[in-house]
């Protein structure tokens, strides 16, 4: 079954707007086993409109259409697939009733534009929106399949999920599906990547059956697998064959599959090993702090993060002493020791964190440029200090900077019993 | 002049890769006044590929590839190119020693599929790859100018601004160009914005040539106003008497203008009144101090943030009265207006900041429900405190609670002298 994605919008071809929905819709329908060849977008202009339409259903099985449902005179994508299927507009009761319930939820008027929305082709089965106002639909045009959707995400997800794909699935139930896997990995050394990269699969011979990618996540690397077949099972068998076979090569640089974070897992560890834990930043400005908050539950072991901008703060929050500062530097192994023996002493945690570095762009010198920042992890077994380099600006050495704190706590917690 | 942008790639028509360089180059060519019409994406797939070319030579004046410049073997656009052009690919020396020197400073030896990338259409202009390996081409094909770039932003953003675009801004040279202006907003109540939404420009001369738009970039509303025109000046002065008009109607709720951010406008403000900050979070996590040392020469100003999750540490670090915490609880105005206090006298600082409300998903109850947020600022003229609701969950609620106190010192430091 052939897939054409077609977006309606002037806000698309212009540019204002990325078409994120025509990426989602490719994942969602490649995953079932449907063949995505076309997307295309077009202005708000009935004859392109037309055009594409009439196209799309001369080469695809399947015709997913985003936007242009909405009440503003610039939506009008039903009036044109009216014409394209022959069929009138009709107003559709249920649709008006939603409609007038929704306006009525929010003590707003509905005016005469918001009920042009309730009227759909004749002979279109309706796919409801629960969340928003304009109705989608589903029609079957010659032998071709369109869905018509709202251009807003939220929408048109649960629209497509819930209406649409139940309704076409039937057709490739028989077929090849499509699994994914990605392993997610920090702090590979590019020649390791190289070497997959270039190497290929040869000589591996579990990595025969499945597709290869890597993407750039940053500051992440993900690892991508994917292969397709009818017969779920020995698809899975096949994933499964090939992410041990990278993970054997790769080890510890994966820290998890799928949507994994690096906070994520680090989190998991602390909480499985009951641990708590606190940070000192400086460069990184509480980002640490936030990526740690960031998953829900973090009260249970984050105890707390400070962030000592000014030397002042170091000194009296986390007893760096005044002669480190001076003679090695703000930014030094001895001080992100300092940091971390003094939050994990003032919070009376198990593991302290302590970060200090140069984001730039100014304060680089020739001894400490822009980019270097050390890494502290202080806990009951002993210490850890390491030195990067990250001089990629400001925004992505924070990232990486973070990143690092995060892969060493996941490290260290996954090392002790 | 008509414009396609084609993308090859069955990553993309597969959703794995999201066309952001469709939407960029939209952007540029729309600023530029072409006329944008058409995005196409195709697989690898030869037919598909020769296709899709030969239908935007024929419908667009300007047809923009990225995609399958590559080494590998899924890269063969300029095959397929040359086949529509009907020219062989011939070997370019220049783009050849540049391979070779990109290789020989990387200590990595070049394979015969990386030559490759230097097989170009007879008569091609190359459009020089300084970032990358791949080199993109200029070629014209019947009435229409084609650029082929590597599907790679970074290259394929430098390469059309520094190689493709001068080669056709001169056949638009006295058309219409595009002018943009973005006000952006936060806090703008609903009702005032479907004020402007539904009553659109009626009752305001000064919206009548400009076209209006509204997009969330959450926390905060984009005002986009944008006109065309061929007289620069008219169209600026049609622009700026559009922004003085929304202006007059939205006023303190427009923080900035294109890529302003609350944190850059807060920490302007701060510079320029010599001020300085600290300040002390629960909920938020450290998301307030990361926005703020976002900024470079954020040290400047900002000397501490605290996060203080734990009920100990608001104590110990920032005074807090246990009493409080007990009568009120953590999330509560005396507990917030508490935490700015303490942390504006740790740090001496002339402004603090107290943040502590219930991010989610657990803690809520009936009277303090998930997405209770307490922001407080004391400063020497005086205390502010204000209880907020945002039940959007827990990354949103995070991000709003940040930007209301960016927003809120951002509006204390225009109303002080």
């Amino acid at each position: 079954m052939k897939v054409e994605i077609l977006a309606i919008g002037t806000e698309v071809v212009q540019g204002d707007v990325v078409n994120t929905n025509a990426s989602w819709l490719s994942n969602q329908m490649s995953d079932q086993g449907f063949e995505v060849l076309f997307h295309t977008a077009v202005p708000d202009e009935e004859n392109l409109m037309l055009d594409a339409m009439a196209r799309a259903a001369s080469r695809a099985d399947v015709v997913l259409v985003t936007g242009g449902l909405g009440p503003t005179v610039d939506d009008f994508t039903l009036e044109v697939a009216s014409k394209l299927f022959q069929v009138p507009l009709v107003p559709h009761a249920e649709s008006l009733k939603r409609l007038k319930t929704f306006f009525q939820k929010f003590n707003r008027t509905m005016t005469p534009n918001q009920e042009r929305q309730a009227m759909l082709p004749e002979g279109a089965a309706v796919l409801t929106n629960e969340i928003g106002t304009a109705p989608g639909i589903y029609y079957r045009y010659l032998s071709a399949h369109f869905g018509f959707f709202p251009g807003v995400p939220q929408e048109m997800k649960k629209m497509f999920t819930e209406g649409f794909l139940p309704r076409v699935l039937p057709f490739v139930a028989d077929g090849p599906k499509r699994l994914r896997r990605v392993l997610r990995c920090f702090g590979l050394p590019e020649g390791q990547l190289d070497h997959w990269v270039q190497g290929g699969r040869s000589g591996h011979a579990e990595l025969m059956g499945v597709e290869l990618g890597f993407r750039v996540r940053f500051p992440e690397i993900d690892i991508r697998i994917q292969t397709t077949d009818a017969r779920l099972e020995e698809a899975a068998r096949r994933l499964d064959e090939a992410g041990d076979a990278i993970l054997r090569q790769v080890g510890e640089y994966i820290f998890g599959q799928d949507e994994a974070t690096l906070a994520q897992v680090a989190s998991d560890l602390l909480l499985e090993k009951d641990l708590s834990l606190a940070v000192a930043e400086s460069c990184t400005g509480g980002l640490l702090a936030s990526a740690i908050t960031d998953i829900p539950g973090a009260s249970e072991y984050f105890l707390e993060g400070l962030v000592t901008y000014s030397n002042d703060a170091k000194i009296d929050l986390l007893g760096v002493r005044p002669e480190s500062l001076e003679r090695f530097g703000a930014v030094s192994r001895e001080v992100a020791l300092e940091m971390a023996r003094g939050v994990r002493a003032r919070a009376k945690s198990d593991l302290g964190i302590g970060i200090t570095g140069i984001a730039g762009p100014g304060g680089g010198t020739p001894e400490k440029p822009v980019g270097t920042v050390h890494v502290a992890m202080v806990h009951s077994e002993g210490e850890w200090e390491q030195r990067y380099l990250f001089p990629w600006g400001r925004d992505r050495f924070k990232q990486v900077a973070v990143a690092t704190a995060l892969d060493r706590i996941r490290r260290h917690l996954l090392s002790i019993a």
